[in-house]
This record gives C-alpha cells, structure tokens and sequence, in this order.
C-alpha cells in the first residue's frame, strides 16, 4: 500500500490499535461487517447533522454534503461485500466510542462547532489506521474493500481538521490534544463489546 | 422539455398546483431556494432514516442510500445557486405538508413501511409536478436547475411506489389514495407560511 497520503492521519493517532483487537476482528468478520456498515450510516448522519446546524457556513455545507455522499456509497459498497459473504444484517446496539467522545464537545458556539470537528478528524483518523490493520488480516474480499476505503478515510479526516482550524481561527491543539487522549483511552481500556471502534475485548 | 418520463409522477397526483401559489414563488424565490434546499436535506434524512430501521431489507438500503447520495447532490446545486443568486441561507421553519402527511401512517409493521413509502412516493411527484411549473415562471438560472432535477424526482417517486408495493404484497390503492387526498387538501388550503410544499398563500 502507498501510505504518503496516509501518514498524516495515522500520525496523527497517539495510540495504535492493540493485537488483541485485530484478533478480535478476525475471529468476528460479521459483526466487523455490520458494525461498519453502521458506522458509514453515522458517519452520514453526523455530517447531516451538522448541515441541518450550520446554514451560513457554506463550506461546511458542501463539505460534509460530499463527506455525506461518499459514506452513502462505501455503505453500499459494505452491503454488497456482506451479501457476498452471506452476512446477514441484523440490529446492532453502537460502540461506546463516539458516545464517549461527544462527552467532550463543549456547549457554546464557535467551540460546539470547533469540538464536533475534532471529534470528526479522530473518528476518521481511527477508522484510517483501523483499515490500515485489519488489511492485513481479514480475508481477500474485505482487505480489497478496506485498501479502496482508507483513502477516503485519510481525505475526510484533513477535511475536518482543517475545517475545525478555521472554526476556531486559533490554535487548536489543547482542544485536539483532548479528544486524542480519550480516543487512546477507549481503544485501550477493556470493552464488554466487539465493534469497529471497541478497545481491547473482555 | 420531453415528458413522457414525468407522466406517471404528474398523473398520479389528484390536484395541481394553483395558479396563486406558483405566483408566490416567482414572487418569493430566495425563499423558494432555502426551503428547497431544505427539503433536499430532509429527504436524504428521511432515506437514512429508513435505512436505520429496516436493516434486513437490502432492496430498501440500497435504494435509499442512492437515493439519499442523488438527494445530497442536489442539496449542493440549491446551495451554488443561491451563492451565485447571493441569497443567504438562513434558518427557516418547515411546511406543514411533509408533517400533516405523516399523521396518516398507520403505527404497526408491515403497515408502517408500507405507508412511509407511499408517502416518499406522494412527495417526490409533487416536487415533480411543482419543478414543471415553476420552470415557466422563474428565472433561467433556476429553471436550468428544476430542469435538470426534475427527471430525478420522477425516478424517486417510481422507486417509492414500487418499494410500497413489494412491501405490502397486496393492492395498495386505497393507502394510496388516502395519502393523495390529503395531499390535495394541503396544496388547494390556505397556508399561512410560503414555503415549496404549501399550499395556497394567505
């Protein structure tokens, strides 16, 4: 895999996904499936939301519109992988993770706003370096959609961050520094739950 | 403009638009604009929001994500337009058609899918049949746009119709005309608020 367009999201990331993680997710490419779908649903959702938030900020509206559509379409492109593999999609209760982020998104404006973002770029920077791993042990099928997803991942994730800079229109990295703190936290604190964004299962 | 794709939309519907309110619209159109961005918005959630509940019909997740992704798209022609027509986007309450509509779905499944998807049907071909009249009445660079939108709605409301049919597997003639009576009724009303869903103004 070429990573240069890579680096700076998995940079970003103060911490890497455990072995025991990755473990996980081989031994459950299903409910990996599922919740990935579920997660490419969200990810729609949230950039709607934001749409539905801020409609004097016009780059903020057709950025996450595009976000939005392409989300749209590795949704479906998840659905199809899980028809292949006779997966079938059943309700899945969500991860911890976003939820224990969004504990952190501060309640005024501009911050509200500027949180959000953040919150976004380290949602997409994880998803990038979760990618990134599980290439290399999942089957053929799911590692061919991955390596064609984790590009995208890596886009949004400089989209986000660089709207949050111009949101704020300071320096953001105690706000950055926060939000990576508890990401690092939650991917390695034990987690009762297997999910795209679960820490280390038991 | 070639029609016969549009002819089931705009014969399914049971009332045309008055002649007062396409007057309000080539007299309010920077209203117009931001309520039909809005509604772009508002269809790719209702999609989404499909998605989210009906999780093991694959046939609906990938309409309705495509849906959502085409419905996206436009939501970002409204808004070029607007920046080239310099309206600002600013927030704006709903119309009370997509609300009183949805007083008639019935509560229990399959009854519930069944109705939500006559309803998707109902809007979509009067976003049709509204996108044909105003293109006589506003100005070029917006009747550019409905032309070029009006073929897609036209596709929606076939795709909705045929979902509620599959869904129900049974005649659904009488559902259908509960939903096209109160739609008529909406649009021929006096509505105290101009918006691209109301009815007639005053």
């Amino acid at each position: 895999m070429s990573r240069p367009d890579l680096n700076p999201a998995l940079e970003f990331l103060t911490a890497e996904t455990p072995a025991a993680w990755l473990e996980a997710a081989r031994a459950n490419l299903p409910l990996l499936l599922i919740d990935h779908a579920n997660c490419e649903k969200k990810a729609a959702s949230t950039a709607l939301g934001l749409m539905y938030r801020y409609v004097g900020e016009t780059e903020i509206l057709h950025k996450m519109s595009q976000l939005a559509r392409e989300e749209l379409r590795h949704f479906e492109q998840v659905v199809d992988l899980m028809t292949a593999l006779d997966v079938e999609y059943v309700q899945l209760s969500s991860a911890r993770y976003a939820g224990e982020l969004h504990k952190l998104v501060r309640k005024d404006e501009p911050d509200r706003l500027v949180d959000v973002l953040i919150l976004g770029a380290v949602v997409e920077a994880r998803s990038c370096e979760r990618f990134v791993r599980l290439i290399e042990v999942v089957p053929a099928e799911a590692a061919a959609l991955y390596q064609s997803l984790v590009h995208s991942e890596a886009r949004h994730f400089v989209d986000y961050l660089e709207l949050a800079r111009k949101a704020a229109g300071t320096a953001i990295d105690e706000h950055v520094a926060r939000f990576l703190e508890r990401d690092a936290e939650l991917i390695r604190a034990p987690d009762a739950s297997f999910r795209f964004h679960s820490g280390v299962p038991g």
